[in-house]
């Protein structure tokens, strides 16, 4: 039995041996050689070969992807009795690490002492003696209340370094429940949460119950000092109504990851926006622990067990694209 | 008995009562009014009436400052039998936040990412798919050989937060000794700690012993990768051998937030210098747990015991001062 993968990231391939099943690179931008075509497992990752690999690869029993939202996996034509599971939870760390890193970013100003900097001026508003979490500011966590919206598995991975830093933690799930000592409501406890909210935190997939949460109705909800950092989908925000708001006051600021058209397009109102921090994509797209993922897969794959993290197999993925309010993250 | 409080920052006075002191506000840019001239207890906070005070203040048997290094009330001539407290502890949270969010810059390039927006470019080489943690790099807090060169109080305060963030911590302070988990080594250890670090924090006060700590020979032994932040104080850098490391890819980058003169001068070469960040003095000038502090050495003073962080009785302040190698930091 063939298990091909992908030469697109390192992978210590040492810790899938043992298995009975023969382990063969591949470059993810080429078809499939004809020596591999016959391969039952196909591991993937940034793929642009998936269309032809669905057409030849007749073996294909399974494919895992490590996104954790593989929708190019799931677009690309395999039959429906080829299992697709995909990297749910190896981009926890790497876009907890970012969402934090663009939150303090905006609670320390440090994209405005940046511009100060380049025009060779010394901020000194931003430094020397201030005053500590004044009313009506975003200048620190310690205290600040911050809004998670969806509470996925970044969210938890995120979660105790705010609370760690001083900051009051809610969050915005499926279901009403406590997750790790956080109380989570759902959408419906919106307007009584974005009001009392000095960060909000996106972390939402893209699919139709998504498309444009925060909206102009929801911005204003927020109070005129809070940013929203949004790390999930860039569907998930109004940017039009989001311009508006920065421009206007309505809002602080906001640090956006993710844009409905990536890269952003030059004509885009965003690029100009005041109190915005753009960053290219870039809180995920580095896959973490895939070898233990694949290595337990793989076991239940030859014993004939479940795999973990089937998106065709209800769960997650069906329920994002089945269009319900999912709140978990189908992220890089 | 009287004790005047500065109305240079927010005090819950409340907290203050029930001491059998009459507690009076005051202007700590102006005179001391006549009628509270015969106070004994002064709390200063970025006072420029102290030269006046000393002179005029016979009663004054004790000062609290709530600068960790109270160098003005030092300097400013009050007898010696006037007890001087600092406001030690006071700036642990919000020097540390300011360090983690400079580290967090430094590893995801936001600063980068900012001259980007303000060219109206999309850095596609700092998104979307990328190595996680590339060999000879410092792109994240995971896996990181951190190093906090001062280990004092902030330090204490920062390590547990880059520790669950996945970084390796090691720290240089005074002694070898084990703190909260972490070994920390002597001055006399560098030349072997400096070649494994990704990111040097630096935590020092400003002294004798710690005067351009980080000079040109330290700097070469950094790796290429390597990034230095520096929130103790500014005199502790070689900022000439600075900029001629990051000139010359000797270092990775640097975020100061302190300097030898601030505001940062003009002529300064660090404004134009590669993958330095440039932070207005921030980190701290915003003290915390003022009234719990104020309120022990209240109770000690009452009592006639000694008052905490005394720093003409011993400890840290005269270590400081007598110019021994002290790596505990005299911060905002």
């Amino acid at each position: 039995m063939k298990l091909l993968y992908p030469t697109s990231l390192k992978l210590d391939v040492e810790r899938l041996e043992g298995f009975g099943v023969t382990l063969h690179p591949y470059n993810v931008h080429k078809p499939i050689p004809e020596a591999l075509i016959d391969a039952e497992i196909l591991v993937t990752w940034a793929n642009t070969n998936l269309q032809d690999a669905a057409k030849r690869m007749h073996n294909l029993r399974w494919i895992q992807s490590l996104f954790a939202g593989p929708n190019d996996e799931l677009a690309a034509g395999f039959p429906a009795n080829v299992v697709m599971t995909a990297g749910t939870n190896l981009h926890n760390e790497t876009v907890a690490e970012h969402a934090l890193a663009l939150l303090l970013s905006a609670a320390r100003h440090l994209y405005e002492m940046r511009d100060c900097q380049n025009q060779g001026e010394w901020p000194g508003h931003l430094g020397g003696f201030l005053p500590d979490r004044p009313k009506g500011s975003f200048t620190s966590l310690k205290g600040a209340n911050i809004l998670i919206w969806g509470m996925g598995n970044i969210g938890r991975t995120l979660a105790p370094h705010l609370t760690a830093l001083g900051a009051n933690i809610r969050g915005v799930g499926l279901y009403e429940e406590i997750i790790d000592g956080i109380q989570v409501q759902t959408n419906a406890a919106l307007p009584n949460l974005l009001p009392q909210t000095d960060a909000l935190i996106m972390i939402l997939p893209g699919s139709k119950a998504t498309w444009q949460a925060l909206n102009a109705e929801r911005l204003a909800m927020l109070p005129k000092h809070a940013w929203v950092i949004n790390v999930g989908r860039g569907v998930c925000v109004d940017e039009d109504a989001l311009v508006h708001a920065l421009k206007n006051g309505i809002i602080g600021g906001a640090a956006l990851d993710v844009f409905h058209k990536e890269p952003l397009p030059e004509a885009s109102p965003l690029w100009k926006a005041p109190n915005l921090i753009i960053s290219p994509h870039a809180a995920g797209g580095r896959p973490r622990y895939s070898e233990a993922l694949i290595a337990e897969n793989l076991r239940r794959f030859l014993a004939g067990q479940p795999l973990k993290h089937d998106v065709r197999a209800g769960g997650m993925y069906s329920t994002l694209t089945s269009g319900k309010n999912s709140t978990l993250k189908a992220s890089l």
